[in-house]
């Protein structure tokens, strides 16, 4: 069975000051800390392309994991809406490309936000799986620096550049277990981009995640008969300090409030990356046998999973 | 084991006298009919939207079987390098709401271009298989009449616009067998879009394809241990008559010329639905009990399979 062996990342070292920022729109430290939850947003170089984060992602991972050669990767996925191109080509064909793999290489983007990681771990399982693939790469990278309009109080406060790249194969640390998904295109209008910049409807995604994910994710422990007890942490993206919070309010009436992980103070809403960066720091953790996660943004789109130490 | 029930298509009525057009170019009726191949283009209405021609495949799929109600659908991939917006949102969010599925469905775009339809079945059975899904549905739909320019003879006498409509499910009528992949991101500049402006280098892609296809179409039927009197057809991507032409002259010094399915007469080169096209005429015909695919161009990407009537 395919599942996480690895997974890396790239965060930008340079970056936007939010309480600098902040002051700009009259918002005090109190509400950069309280309700965004990033003191720091990395930003990428404008010299850099969103196939250079994904790269230094990879990079990161092939650095430590001698054992993992080019050579051996088959599988590559990119999940991100902002490519290098417009359209075409996709950009996992250029990562391809830059990172040297060979041209046996099954590649393709997927395009969803801020649900991306979820779809993309049982979306690159099931493909290797269903294509008989051995190692796969599936990176996220979605810098939101492309199409944030730096004065939009609305969203320059919130989205940081990053990348992930996450190793599947067989024998992992993580098996894949239960997921549920959804789609609602009746919401698509609430984050979209037109003529290049971002528009974000943050009341309406607001409410969309609040009323959605906590009973998502009930429904997700129903569907694999588990309590909550049986689950170690709750991963679910970062969008917001304030988002985390009230979910984790809103779930079970916040008795396991304290499993959720809070953990963007230097990163922002860094789109697909952040329940992969959140994992990443926990890959090894004893204490987490069993994890949900949720991703849930654009489209709108939302996708739970439990993930569980193999 | 999920494979493919039922094929639909839509192929815009409106469209281009590729005569006409190739004389402006001057171009006669031999060039036309013997190196692209097609004597009309279909084209999409301005005011039809990506998403509005997977919703015209989609209903005729549904028009044609009654017993799958939109309820039941459960997983959607679009794919697509010229969806409706820029990025974001991707286009299933929206066909899953202009479709009126319910919003447990799992959706999302897969940028490829004329290899797409090739990944997108094993893309969707992987996915619906490994995260528990019944009933699929694979749209392809890239109008490259958003981005050609009908003043660029090199690619203008080439594309039509279509789309199709793949039901994936339990009890298929075909079973989706060995697979290859490939992608080489070296020859990404081939193929692209710049401003808005579609460029493609056509000798480069010519070769490539001639070079790539039919060798990968013999590793395939080394790797699956079969013979070419083995496969009844081969449908490949239908880029031009000149190389479809070139790649069965090829294959096996053209010893099984025949069995290369050559039907682009009224459609041009429809990227992702070309091959889907071919199969959904043939999706009953006894005569066919095993298929050979593969799908090349855009990334540079190629994939091949093998599909047997279940």
């Amino acid at each position: 069975m395919i599942g996480i062996k690895s997974i890396a990342s790239y965060v930008p070292s340079a970056g936007v000051d939010n309480y600098a920022q902040g002051a700009r729109f009259g918002k005090d430290e109190n509400f950069i800390l309280g309700k965004i939850g990033s003191a720091f947003l990395p930003r990428k170089a404008d010299t850099q392309e969103t196939s250079d984060l994904c790269v230094e992602a990879a990079n990161a991972l092939f650095g430590a994991h001698p054992e993992l050669q080019r050579g051996h990767i088959d599988a590559l996925i990119v999940v991100t809406q902002n490519g290098d191109e417009e359209g075409l080509p996709h950009t996992a064909a250029i990562v391809q490309h830059k990172l040297g793999l060979g041209t046996h290489v099954a590649a393709f983007d997927v395009s969803l936000g801020c649900s991306g990681y979820v779809y993309g771990l049982y979306a690159i399982k099931g493909f290797m799986e269903a294509a008989g693939l051995k190692n796969g790469l599936l990176i996220t990278a979605d810098p939101y620096s492309k199409i944030v309009d730096p004065q939009d109080r609305n969203t320059t406060m919130l989205f940081g550049d990053a990348a992930t790249a996450t190793w599947m194969g067989e024998g992992p640390l993580w098996q894949l277990g239960k997921a549920k998904f959804g789609t609602d295109g009746a919401g698509a209008e609430h984050l979209k981009v037109t003529n290049g910049s971002f528009f974000m409807n943050g009341r309406q995604v607001f409410n969309f995640a609040l009323v959605k994910v906590p009973a998502h994710l009930n429904e997700l422990l129903e569907d694999a008969g588990l309590t909550t007890a049986e689950v170690d942490a709750f991963c679910i993206h970062q969008g917001s300090a304030a988002i985390v919070d009230a979910v984790a309010r809103r779930f079970e009436e916040g008795a396991s409030a304290h499993k959720f992980v809070k953990d963007m103070l230097e990163t922002g809403n860094t789109v697909s990356s952040s329940v992969p960066l959140l994992l990443e720091k926990h890959l090894n953790d004893p204490k987490w046998k069993r994890v949900a996660i949720s991703g849930f943004g654009v489209g709108l789109s939302w996708g739970s999973a439990l993930i569980e130490r193999a």
